[in-house]
């Protein structure tokens, strides 16, 4: 089967969405700070990856389950680090 | 052709993907505040969505254009919102 295109183009996308949360969850580690995250958007956005998981299952795709899961890792990640800080302003300092 | 459980749980996965930014672009939009967001993810989250644009393109996938298409206009929007603040924030009150 050739490589064509279309699947290079995939790849790059897939890649792209797994790496892209990343630079958000150094950047909150480093700063200690999440205050301008939305807490409504991580819980949305983890609900998605998990549904698109339970689909890669459904359908018995590997590459849907393997970056689904990825991406799930890390902003279930982002989301706990959210909660963590949140809190923490909500008790002051 | 049924309706079957993976359609139905893909369907759902795919509006939570879209639905995901629009908390986080109102939070930003109601309190100007952009300062916990990472301007990289976005550059590579605005990158991704474009990539999934062209692969749903060379596939003749409507509802990966489409999906993405909404999620890149969203995502777009925080960026440039970001980009805006950062800026402000550079350049002092």
């Amino acid at each position: 089967m050739p490589i064509e295109t279309a699947d290079l183009v995939g790849t790059a996308a897939g890649l792209c969405s797994m790496a892209s949360f990343t630079p958000q969850l150094l950047k909150i580690w480093r700063e200690k700070d999440a205050s301008s995250l939305s807490l409504r958007m991580y819980i949305v956005t983890v609900t998605g990856f998990s549904l698109w998981i339970v689909y890669g299952v459904l359908e018995t795709s590997f590459p849907v389950v393997l970056t689904n899961s990825v991406c799930l890792v890390l902003s279930g990640a982002i989301l706990a680090l959210k909660w963590r800080y949140s809190r923490r302003e909500a008790e002051g300092p």
